[in-house]
């Protein structure tokens, strides 16, 4: 008895994270490597309290079967935040809830992806967006860039591609942030090229001293699919992101939602509107800010007392990441054994690339563990890179 | 400015049962279509005190991203549980919980269908899973069967398929449950063509009188993908089910439920292991079956009161539908309106074939709405097709 695949299961791989988070479980290892937001961040009380009322007023409806485009308050509420706070015109009618964003990233690629399909994504980029628009079979094509991002001669090489994806803030994993300029020229060369754009922006929220210029989404309009997330500032295991989806775009991917899990649990969006709906955030996501900005700047006080000269990297203005670049010769891949066994893990850089994977980068998050555990942690990266050298 | 679609994208279709539960939403409407849950059976007090449980105990492991798995507990829950239900030995290294069990169907499809790959189905079959199914371009083949459902000569028809999907108890729509020597007798054909079987047992728990002879899968072993959901049995609105596969599955599909949503919300299946884990099911379970068994008599009466002459249904002995066959010439999509307009909503049977849809079918779900309503809306419903003949 042989089951057969289809074609496009030889692109379905183990997640390199993943592995490393179980490793990570060991005790005695200090996590440095996966994107988990600090537990101390959750509004366990909020929460507590929202579910109570969801189930006292609305159990029938919240434990029902429901719409597939999402809770109609939840849709609302995301159209006015995201026409506030980040400057989108957007209809509560091209707003689709999904599963965590990274269904969003999976519909997208459902909808817009053949086999041999052309996508262009950043050097570095986030590993769950090549994950999910791996198993549609595109062919990856990288877009140059500098130390802010994708420039626009970069984007020559996106010819021809079903679309660009970017994350325009704190990338995930480089940390970098696009500056207005940059924005506003890609957005234009967009234009100009007639390239769609697929923008994910889950880290937005967290910036430290000022806010992110707009996303490219602002100035695109219909050229473009935006991403947004509860995960980063809520909690990811409620799995609640949203998809903001051209007219030309819209019905395709509402039909692969009902396809894919029919809709996202009705349960999870009242209790998220229930806890956000009176601006929640607006007190909960300044705690958040100032807890990683502090573990931001213990890690970069660890990272200058500890790294080994040669070793690059730039201070994050938000986010959750640093990216390090180590002197030439050493390969973060090869090293992360001898990381664990010193009692640390990080995320070797090489995961991030579709192609060409750069093996002397790696990516540290300074959100999941206090600052004492990031400074132990980097003091004993330290010491393996250096006995490295 | 033109957005590319995917060629499966011309796979995606509105469903035509989410448009007409639209349309029943009008007051006034007795909708017998879709097929909702009771909202009376939800057990609201048992999940408000584990939802108050999971938060105060366990608030931050319910929060934060969790195993692409599942919740270990829930996973080792349903394997003991099908081992002394159902029959199935299970280990629970093979259970990956699902956001439901559609989303079940969409990660079958995505590993086992390429474009043309034959898929064997019953006629009529479940219209979630001709739609999971369809975006990977897969040609259906209709398995051939008698009132009791499908046949071993019946299944010739699917020599070389990548799978046979069956629902083997009381069938989404025709309600039907298949005897024990019909269920021996298909396995023992599926064994001799060595063809797969992808078994979906969302109903099995709702039994009136008797419980079903053991699924296929039983027989099968590795033969078998295995699909069960927590939405009948507890609420559909938690988006909770899972899937048993086989070793040669396992890692790809767990793959690609990595990719589409990295994993099912960790604080829904807390709270339903948290409801679940002392046998609550054995006490709720059977207030299920008996508030339907009485809905399935009423409506059983108002069909004979109420459907003219020439009308055809079995009385279902579990589940949640009466498929009935209308006479020759009566068209069950044309007279929809007319229902409606009259005030009682159905599905048309046409929407559950892959091709060759019969006109002169439609199915009525007794679950819904109480017996009061259920004998009204028979009642308008003969009306409209005794003025139709």
């Amino acid at each position: 008895m042989t089951w057969t695949l289809a074609r496009r299961a030889e692109r379905l791989n183990p997640s390199t994270i993943r592995e490393i988070l179980k490793i990570t479980e060991r005790p005695g290892i200090i996590s440095l490597a996966g994107g988990l937001p600090s537990a101390d961040t959750f509004p366990v009380q909020a929460m507590a309290e929202a579910t109570a009322r969801v189930l006292r007023d609305t159990p029938r409806e919240a434990l029902q079967y429901a719409a597939s485009e999402g809770f109609a308050p939840l849709r609302e509420w995301v159209a006015a935040e995201l026409s506030s706070s980040q400057g989108l015109r957007v209809d509560a009618g091209r707003v689709l809830i999904t599963t965590g964003s990274q269904q969003g990233l999976d519909l997208v690629g459902k909808v817009l992806l053949d086999p041999g399909s052309a996508v262009a994504v950043e050097r570095p980029t986030y590993l769950g967006a090549l994950q999910a628009f791996a198993p549609y079979e595109p062919a990856f094509v990288d877009v140059g860039g500098d130390e802010e991002g994708p420039t626009v001669e970069g984007l020559q090489a996106a010819r021809g591609a079903r679309f660009l994806y970017l994350l325009p803030n704190f990338q995930n994993p480089s940390g970098r942030c696009l500056s207005a300029a940059r924005r506003e020229a890609l957005a234009e060369a967009l234009q100009r090229q007639s390239l769609p754009l697929v923008e994910d922006n889950p880290y937005g929220d967290l910036w430290f001293d000022a806010p992110p210029p707009p996303p490219l989404s602002a100035q695109l309009g219909e050229q473009a699919v935006y991403l947004g997330s509860f995960s980063k500032v809520l909690a990811p295991g409620l799995r609640l992101g949203y998809v903001v989806a051209p007219e030309a775009l819209y019905p395709k991917l509402l039909q692969a939602k009902q396809a894919a899990d029919l809709h996202t649990p009705g349960f999870n969006q009242r209790v998220v509107h229930e806890v956000i709906k009176d601006r929640f955030l607006d007190r909960h996501v300044p705690t958040i800010r100032a807890r990683y900005k502090a573990q931001r700047d213990a890690m970069q006080e660890a990272l200058l007392q500890h790294l080994p000269a040669g070793c690059r990297w730039s201070m994050p203005v938000g986010g959750m990441f640093f990216w390090v670049t180590l002197p030439d010769g050493l390969d973060a891949t090869a090293l992360l054994p001898r990381a664990v066994e010193a009692g640390v893990a990080y995320v070797p850089g090489a995961t991030f690339f579709a192609s060409g994977p750069q093996q002397h980068t790696l990516r540290l998050s300074f959100v999941t563990v206090a600052p004492d555990a990031i400074r132990d942690g980097v003091a004993r990266l330290g010491r393996v890179l250096k006995e490295a050298l």
